[in-house]
């Protein structure tokens, strides 16, 4: 078995012993991905203390045979009634977990009637966030490969500097951050890349227009990278010439609020702490209404982690998660500010890890 | 409101009258995009007979205000125990309907939590691809997309037809292709490029690597481009340089299904009998054993949409479907061959869209 993915089980079953569970069904994609290896689009994982079945269609089993270790392979097809009862009956389990948050309801009734046929009926024990809480923490190998795909982005930017001219129009620019971060290295992109300029940057997920960027507005830019599987998230908000009076408070306040957040934010505090050093930064300037969104989210295999820092986050920061800090003000007609790095939780301390130009 | 989602919500109504439901609670993103136009990662719908209301965070609401009409708007935050209780005691509703295949065990769980504390108290109706078998059927509007998407995918075909050679890795004539779909104003692509040489091309979904493609192998190459929201899906495999006598075998049997099942396919057939028209070909050629994935899907907003052609599906071919036709033999070792078009099931029988050579 491969060390990763040996570790990573090992933690599973250690979490699955505590909760006294038997047996978990995974279907999560990125979850499926970080304890076996196998990156496909339909597959499912069975974890017991002594057994890890990986079950996927003739499309995935070859590449199965290759990249995975320390699992029995199942090659199925069809639904799942056509080959979980016969698994099920050999493991003869007592209580059995699904991830409460992504089995679909009717998966979740077939399940039922699988489990209701056998003997001993298994109980279904729905686990909120398992294999996402062990994902929140990082390895360092993990750390490694988000801090590559970081130092693609930062690359990305630093390239713009030199080829971003007023009139450019959105969606060319997007493109043209698009091929050099894939020529650079990274895999497919992990979000759409976001160049939002003028009144089109209030909008925090604008998709890029074929409107032309004008000198003195405020310009938002989010990319990110994705190096085996692990993801970057940066923004970065420039003005082409002349900024105004208006433009520098803007940026200023949300700057102020992030490098608060960055400088304070310490293991043990909730995510409704964290955010709330920026937001009353932004308050304090008489921006409340204008940071609609939360200060950050986890970021890993998926772009979008948990746990996230927002007004209604209640977990607790950790050692080893990596998450994004990015405030930002949005006023309607005018434009927005958005300024989003992506830090480590060491230590107790945050240490940020994309190093791109504010 | 726009005539476009107006004819889709009057047509998702008459599905609501004929099952007696109040209302029906939408949160697949596809079908969101499809009844609104608002292309967002995070919204909800509900739709009664006399409303229709699109609930979504401050991140889309500006973008929500100027793309979505006919809509009530609701600006929501953190979870739907928040603001769904609140919409739906006005409502006052007998019957809710829900997504069955796509909302969580979890989700479910608040509904009916939350609907319990309502009176009267709404019963909760799972519904099984409710909004999915309305976008089955093209409008005319969508074919056309689908028609452009398919021009791009067929253009980059005949464009690596002149730039292919040996000793290209698979990556690299990937990204090629990427770049000149979206260059040629494809957004996004559908689904990663697959180029897969030589053994590689025994894994139906094999991710493209470093291995330069040899002469007298099998490549296959599947591609895909979208077009406002619509998307193209094609595969063709080529050799480069002389064709032994398996491979020309082994292609024209693929060939041979594939024109079968283009050619036979009618109005009314089900899935599992237009599959076992190309399927038989391929057993009596004596690869039975190697055709180990369905024969098509269909497409329009995903890439993969209901119905599918396969062995298990028993769902009826109507006019105005567009799926993909796609068979192939896969030898371990050896390599594979796929050939997949898409189709237009128009007046009973099957209209080729994709035109690139075979």
């Amino acid at each position: 078995m491969s060390l990763k993915t040996a570790g990573r089980l090992k933690r599973l079953r250690e979490e699955l012993a505590q909760k006294e569970i038997d047996a978990v069904f995974i279907s999560q994609p990125e979850s499926r991905l970080y304890l076996s290896g196998l990156d496909s689009s339909s597959s499912f994982l069975i974890i017991t203390p002594d057994e890890a079945i990986l079950a996927t269609d003739f499309r995935y089993l070859e590449q199965a045979k290759l990249e995975v270790q320390g699992y029995k392979l199942l090659k199925i097809s069809g639904d799942i009634e056509n080959w979980l009862p016969g698994v099920l009956a050999e493991l003869s389990l007592k209580k059995l977990g699904f991830e409460s948050r992504h089995l679909s309801y009717q998966l979740h009734k077939h399940l039922t009637v699988i489990t209701n046929q056998l003997k001993p009926k298994p109980k279904l024990i729905p686990l909120d966030r398992l294999v996402e809480s062990l994902r929140a923490i990082k390895e360092p190998e993990e750390i490694e490969l988000i801090s590559k795909a970081a130092k693609i982005s930062d690359a990305a930017l630093e390239y713009i500097q030199n080829m971003i001219h007023t009139d450019i129009g959105e969606r060319e620019l997007a493109w043209q951050l698009e091929k050099f971060l894939r020529e650079q290295g990274s895999e497919a992109l992990p979000f759409e890349v976001i160049v939002a300029a003028g009144p089109n940057s209030a909008m925090p997920h604008h998709k890029p227009s074929s409107r032309p960027i004008k000198p003195g507005e405020p310009v938002i830019i989010d990319i990110g990278a994705k190096i085996s599987g692990y993801s970057s998230d940066i923004t970065r908000t420039i003005c082409l010439g002349e900024t105004d009076s208006k433009f520098n408070q803007i940026y200023d306040t949300v700057l102020g609020a992030q490098l608060a957040a960055i400088a304070l934010i310490t293991e043990g505090m909730t995510g409704r702490e964290a955010d709330g050093i920026a937001r009353t930064v932004i308050e304090e300037a008489g921006y409340a209404q204008a940071f609609g969104h939360s200060l950050g989210h986890s970021i890993g295999l998926a772009a979008h982690e948990e746990p996230h820092l927002g007004p209604n986050s209640k977990e607790h920061l950790q050692n080893g998660m990596v998450f994004t800090i990015e405030p930002g003000i949005y006023l309607k007609g005018w434009g927005g500010v958005r300024i989003e790095d992506m830090v480590l939780l060491q230590d107790g301390k945050l240490q940020v890890i994309s190093k791109a130009q504010k």
